[in-house]
């Protein structure tokens, strides 16, 4: 059996659309949208570099405590996506204008971070200090990935 | 069987310190533990106030859209008062410094509301809209108990 190119990048994007957008989006204006996403990242964010810290060695590990942070961290990165509402490209925000026109391949980045999380998450139940480090890194790489492409320097 | 008053009152304070603080906090410094609390209390209230204005009627009644935004809402209410560390009441807080000086009534107050959002979460599971308005509304009153006294107006 053999696939095109199309049918596997259309399977990848339709799965990128609900892994990034779980509850539909209604902001009563822009700037909400902006402060909601905003929030989110902030907080995933506070969660995985906690994490991270552990697996890096900055901090003593303790296998539960990262368990528990990077549950809230996966949580959390379903989230922000839903924010980046039609309109929402200026004001207090730090996304560039091209997200909206590259809309595909910006949920498909965030689709490859909420993967790479989730991914995090199941071997930060095991415990692992080893296989945690290496897949935190890959996850610190699927958000910078985007967040290069992305945001305003 | 007889308890004392301050039996019950330790007892619901061990509870809100549980409910409270489910995972230990570590800030760097204070503004990322107040960009967190803020991100943290966005997040929540966005979702809430979706499943509020369905409750109300502002917006057409959807029982799978109040239980999903609910469900982030409950898991949201847990995460921001692990943000209110020593030496955050300076910067960019709307938090009154009171709170830590009456961080026990500040904490009973924020386990009040996990509390009734929780029992909001389980009636929207329910789907039905006069009991679920019922719990929106007092699930506000408590969000607005604890703003009213510790938020700059």
């Amino acid at each position: 059996m053999r696939h095109s190119f199309a049918s596997l990048r259309h399977g990848a994007l339709a799965l990128a659309a609900i892994v990034a957008f779980p509850v539909a989006a209604q902001f009563r204006k822009p700037e909400a949208a902006i402060a909601y996403r905003r929030g989110a990242m902030t907080v995933m964010s506070a969660h995985f570099y906690r994490a991270a810290a552990m697996a890096y060695g900055r901090v003593p590990f303790d296998a539960k405590a990262v368990a528990d942070n990077v549950e809230i961290a996966t949580y959390l990165s379903k989230l922000p996506f839903a924010g980046f509402v039609e309109g929402s490209d200026k004001g207090n925000t730090e996304a560039l204008p091209k997200i909206w026109t590259e809309m595909e391949r910006f949920r498909s980045l965030a689709a490859k971070m909420q993967e790479e999380m989730a991914k995090l998450n199941g071997l930060a139940k095991g415990g692992d200090i080893e296989l945690i480090r290496g897949q935190v890194g890959v996850t610190e790489k699927a958000c910078k990935t985007c967040h290069e492409a992305y945001t305003k320097e």
